[in-house]
């Protein structure tokens, strides 16, 4: 943190001894994003103290940029009266970002606090799917028409402009609200005052739909190299822009939610840091029950061959090591198509391509790990244990690479999140093949007593 | 895609035909991204033939929008003459972008087609380190005397800012260049054009260090807002500015490389999708095979309890059990700590915190789970098994799950990457761990015929 001048101690200290005018004074000289930071290292008794303290216009900023749970704890502490103002200076995508993650409860009380117009916009808002573009938008924009000419479309932005999240690109929309162009600031200030506004458009916009999921929005934002795209209906009725701040968190928590699903953890919703015992049990200990019911089948599998591991106990030495890297050639493989989907750079109709490839990667992978199984083997059991275990290597390898490039492609075709094919989930899998593959194979090589 | 009129089969006749003049007809109406979106689909040889049928400008803008992998295709086929302008038009930071990803011959043989001042700058930012902040900065700024009249300094916007990549954001320099302010240009142009730009000044802003880590800049961005942020030296001397969309794309290359690292594949640099079989074979191997070190340390723990097993089999049964479900209460883990490092969620100051924490998690999970184990193993073994198995089934729940909490953490405090503790390595581990701890409760509490 660069707040100047005090450390958080002194802050505290200060608050501690009631010296509020003293705290105001201080923090009218601090950025809004310092003192939200403070806010998240504080007890939830001294944040609510603090913001209290804070000058209106830096409330309302820091407020703004506190994150949802941060926010919920404060308007609990606080009176109606004071809830209001806050309510009003919040941007209307933040706004929506706050109320879907109250309580319903919360958010009618909440929304009850809010003018008309603003509660309308938030329950038009909180329509639109979660996880969708319209969630994000705000309002916060400027339109202006082509026929006016440069000077007046810079006074129409003087006039109205002031409340605009992002002013770097203007839309011009037609009588009925259909979007037809957008058009950077900065091309309007260069041009020539007495010009109009058509001559300067071209015709090329990008845009987002409001039901769109917002994961497409950020590659949308990639693909254009934007920083800020409207959002239309299916009329092409302009509705609201979504800006790539936003767009940035979006890209963050989505792979956040991925590596957590990838090793079978629900997303938390909230932080790591601010997550509970409790909540961490509850979104991990379902997979790890259930990942217990695939793992009985590989119990199964070597019951199945207890004559064949009574004969030669030597085989169980080299267990761990074929499931274990079936496993990891299988999470290997289904990382690597996981996020390839994730980040749009392949779908289910690359499926061949990908299959083929992962085919010869892992038949090479599998000749390479096969070599020094087999070694492994002939050294604690003799040469024939060392055959089975490279043969057995050579085909694990090769299965768990393929479960781990298929699975999440079948997903992804059924329409279901591909990151379900999580590691323990392709390594569980992969331990019931190993299993079956390798006993099989020690069984129909070996001279097995009986 | 959205091109217009024309589809992808139709324009590849259209080429094949040599109908040259009608495509740069057609190709004159299309926006840019989407033009680029074509490039990465067609052939190699159609995409260098497309890229000469481009006017001029569309050709400029689209290679700007292309990965440096096409990008240096392209180049390869063309000639000195051809290069030149192209490689004039690319902003600063996508010609480093560029250039750090070819080999050092064709990067010294393009050098010398710049210019001048071009070849020094780009020799400069190719000083900075590798994912530095350095390496993403442009010099398409507009800095203003804090002296002028908003009027003046509009009117020096208008002369010099056509180049400037965002001009969202001007910035105040002193008269040795060192950075003073940021101002908004919607502050700037919403101003009484008569008032002086130090009247409109907070003296707050937020900049970056040109050799601060780029993934740094992420958690910067995402903190204040901003669409970019100026770059500045140990001096505070201005050097550069970033923009977001560079920062979204570093976002979302880290998140792959952790997703991968995590998986114990090594970062591709390029698209999974462009990957060749040899570069996966390669990225993938390395790991695996090492893993087979770690795999051989359980072979030997089962070894080293060879008599208990031979004396009940039946151990063998739950043996995938209780090391699979380790392995994936440390993947799961390790997946929640390296991620919440990653996004400045943590770092190793919270590490008792966690551990603590942790602690908690893994023995009420540890709970749960050792009650399914004792009836499986009740079930298939009798009591006694029953009770080994859910004895160890606890132990190594809370064992894999502090694994998986630590490793990262120390690899952190090292200033190692913590996406080192990968699921794999987590897993494998784990295994050893498991074997261990099941046997040697086994061997305590069972009666072993020796």
């Amino acid at each position: 943190m660069i707040l100047r001048h005090l450390l958080l101690p002194d802050i505290l200290d200060m608050l501690a001894d009631g010296h509020f005018n003293e705290l105001r004074d201080f923090f009218l000289e601090q950025p809004a994003p310092e003192v939200a930071e403070l806010f998240t290292v504080v007890t939830d008794k001294d944040r609510v103290l603090l913001f209290r303290v804070l000058p209106r216009q830096l409330a309302d900023e820091v407020f703004s940029l506190l994150d949802p749970i941060y926010q919920n704890q404060l308007l609990s502490e606080m009176a109606n009266e004071e809830i209001q103002p806050v309510l009003a200076a919040l941007s209307p995508d933040d706004r929506t970002a706050l109320f879907e993650e109250l309580p319903a409860r919360v958010t009618q009380r909440l929304l009850a606090l809010l003018d008309d117009s603003d509660r309308k916009q938030a329950l038009t808002l909180l329509s639109y799917p979660q996880h969708s573009v319209g969630r994000l938008m705000t309002d916060r924009y400027v339109t202006v028409d082509p026929e006016w000419t440069v000077a007046q479309a810079l006074e129409h932005l003087r006039k109205t402009g002031t409340d605009s999240e992002t002013m770097s690109m203007i839309y011009i929309t037609d009588e009925t609200g259909h979007l037809r162009d957008d058009l950077p600031l900065r091309r309007l200030i260069l041009a020539d005052p007495g010009i109009t506004v058509a001559t300067l458009l071209d015709g090329h916009y990008a845009s987002l739909h409001s039901q769109q999921d917002e994961e497409e929005a950020v590659q949308v934002f990639r693909k254009y190299d934007l920083h800020a795209l409207p959002v239309v209906d299916e009329d092409n009725i302009l509705l609201g822009i979504v800006t790539v701040d936003d767009i940035l968190d979006v890209a963050a928590d989505a792979a956040t939610e991925d590596f957590h699903k990838l090793a079978t953890v629900q997303p938390l919703q909230i932080s790591f840091k601010e997550a509970t015992l409790g909540l961490l049990y509850r979104k991990r200990i379902g997979w790890l029950l259930g990942l217990i019911l695939v793992n009985i089948f590989s119990g199964a599998g070597i019951k199945f061959f207890e004559d064949t591991i009574s004969s030669v106990v030597v085989l169980v030495f080299f267990l761990p090591l074929l499931i274990g890297s079936s496993g990891n050639a299988g999470a290997q493989a289904s990382t690597l198509v996981v996020r390839a989907i994730a980040t749009g750079e392949i779908d289910s109709a690359d499926w061949w391509k990908l299959l083929l490839r992962e085919i010869g990667v892992s038949a090479i992978m599998g000749l390479a790990m096969s070599f020094a199984a087999f070694f492994l083997g002939w050294l604690h059991g003799g040469l024939s244990v060392g055959v089975v275990v490279a043969l057995s290597m050579f085909t694990v390898i090769v299965a768990g690479s393929l479960l781990g490039t298929v699975l999440p492609l079948i997903l992804n075709k059924l329409d279901l999140d591909p990151a379900t094919a999580s590691a323990p989930l392709i390594t569980s899998v992969a331990d019931i093949f190993g299993v079956l593959i390798y006993f099989s194979i020690a069984t129909a090589l070996l001279p097995i007593a009986t």
